[in-house]
């Protein structure tokens, strides 16, 4: 597939908040990880002053075939009910998105949902994906399909005037797609990765584990074949979440990765386009093992520690007040030259 | 000194919302440190549904004799510098307050400062500590006539409406004062405790760690006797800040501690009253080394890793919509019951 156009981060931005950073009445990096926000903010938007209040979270929804080999503690009819719930505006997503004024869009790449809700985006490449235990998860075709969708939906997304994005999804099963295809990115033992999921008991989390090995075993992925792996053991929301990055990027967009399943995504944009990389900004540290490691591979840092494992977008919905937060500190503290003292720095 | 009286917990609150949060339409505990946020507020408020919207900073500002000793990057003046640009409302504290929609109150309790600037609150004790490389910082009563002014001014703020405090400081040389505590009340070595404070090099790193060794050996505290301890290597803003917790407690409101002088502070108020533990929310981690042992001490979590190092209660000021966004989730997400579900969990 084509490609879009990813612009290098703007040198001269970065430099002119660098300095702006540097000349603030506060100790010299003493804001940490709020200082690089601004910076690489800058480098993202061309201006060292950036303006990304508008906001807007998508959540990207599809169905799993490997959610018939029991891999999760809730039934896949819960993928639909969720779609309704953030509908109704009463999910997670809803609350922590409305607090941080920022719009959701739900975008239905692949549930088994027949008849889907009007305000949902329909985009539904395919009902569910295959059993991943038994055959490719999807052909390359749908890959694609999925991974258009995300960046046409950020396309969008830009054009209505969003600055600012998240990146989430909802599916039954995704824990599983996520770490079969940390697994096959990184190599790492599948043991090491396996998390309980949204709360898996013993019996079934080994079983969680065997699924995995057994599938890696069966479709042998590629690690340097990144649309291939999708197809052998992905999902839609994975590659259409992978689009959305890559989408962001192309957009000029700065964008919040959440949990494992949206870092796994993240990761397989970087490894189809490695400039997505410089948009992306980590949010949160989820309690899923696979996560860290992905988070690590991308040399992404998360700000939040809370021992989330929800998905939705939630973790990055909580990161807006922070970028908010390094948005306004260059923009409105004041400089030692404004209190007629020398920079000390 | 008489202590305030602090309620407890209120059980039946925590409940309450234990049993709301699980019905909530997410994985049980998947949203692990806000569940824990929300439910804890509950008991703080006595309310399942807590209300804690009206927010307020504290930052208490001193000097501190210690740093004749050279222990600083920065020039002792640079306290009073910050206590009028926090009036000028250009300070770090103040632009983070204002994203999150809360005052901030300046307290002079001990700096140099001849001529307090009219909207700062004048509740100086004496002029800085004394030094405590050679005499105790200051005499017992002036260690609780700075604690009363803690404990004084968030009752005043209680009565103003606040329902949700962050403490923080102002002080040139109070990463010194702060480690020397630690050392004292944990009894773990100096070396693995001075950090960088706000930009050391090596050789006044080694400066800052020997003098506060000859000041331990000096001084010989006890660290059962809190109230010496403070009075042997404490801080004006420290015992205010201490007071403050004890006050948050009394006056039943959740107070967010924020860096490592401002939770050795709520340290010490512990070891005076261990019941005030229950009231405070960690917000961040900073990268000084004591501040780890402080808050692993004290049993808290903190939620953001950005590598702080500012104080005035920046990093706590960051964490207020994170609380925000505990309660929020408690008050305005779906049940099973409303999707007319069965409670999975």
């Amino acid at each position: 597939m084509k490609w879009p156009n990813i612009n290098p981060l703007c040198i001269e931005a970065m430099e002119a908040a660098t300095k702006r950073v540097n000349s603030l009445t506060k100790p010299l990096h003493s804001l940490g990880q709020l200082e690089k926000m601004a910076i690489r903010l800058a480098g993202i938007t061309g201006h060292p002053f950036p303006e990304v209040s508008q906001k807007a979270v998508v959540v990207m929804c599809g169905d799993h075939g490997i959610a018939k080999a029991g891999v999760s503690a809730y039934p896949q009819e819960v993928t639909g009910l969720m779609i309704h719930n953030f509908v109704n505006g009463k999910a997670a997503i809803n609350v922590l998105s409305h607090l941080a004024g920022a719009n959701v869009h739900v975008v239905d790449v692949g549930s088994y949902l027949e008849e889907i809700p009007e305000v949902v985006i329909d985009k539904k490449v395919r009902f569910g994906t295959r059993n991943f235990a038994e055959e490719p998860a999807m052909t390359q075709s749908e890959v694609e399909q999925a991974i258009q969708v995300g960046i046409d939906m950020v396309s969008q997304l830009k054009k209505q005037g969003v600055q600012l994005l998240a990146v989430g999804e909802m599916g039954i099963g995704n824990t599983t797609v996520a770490t079969a295809l940390t697994a096959a990115f990184t190599g790492r033992p599948v043991e090491e990765l396996v998390g309980r999921g949204t709360g898996l008991d013993d019996q079934s989390y080994q079983h969680k584990t065997d699924i995995i090995k057994q599938a890696l075993a069966l479709h042998q992925p590629d690690p340097e074949k990144p649309l291939q792996v999708l197809a052998q053991v992905g999902g839609l929301e994975v590659a259409a979440m992978a689009g959305a990055y890559i989408g962001a990027a192309s957009a000029g967009m700065p964008v919040l990765v959440d949990g494992v399943i949206s870092t796994v995504a993240a990761y397989v944009a970087v490894k189809l386009i490695p400039r997505v990389q410089d948009y992306l900004f980590a949010s949160h540290q989820s309690v899923e093992p696979a996560h860290l490691v992905l988070l690590q591979a991308l040399d992404l840092q998360p700000i939040i520690h809370a021992d989330l494992c929800l998905g939705e977008a939630s973790g990055a919905a909580l990161a807006f007040p922070l970028i908010d937060a390094a948005v306004a500190i260059v923009r409105e503290m004041a400089t030692f030259a404004d209190l007629g003292l020398p920079n000390p720095n």
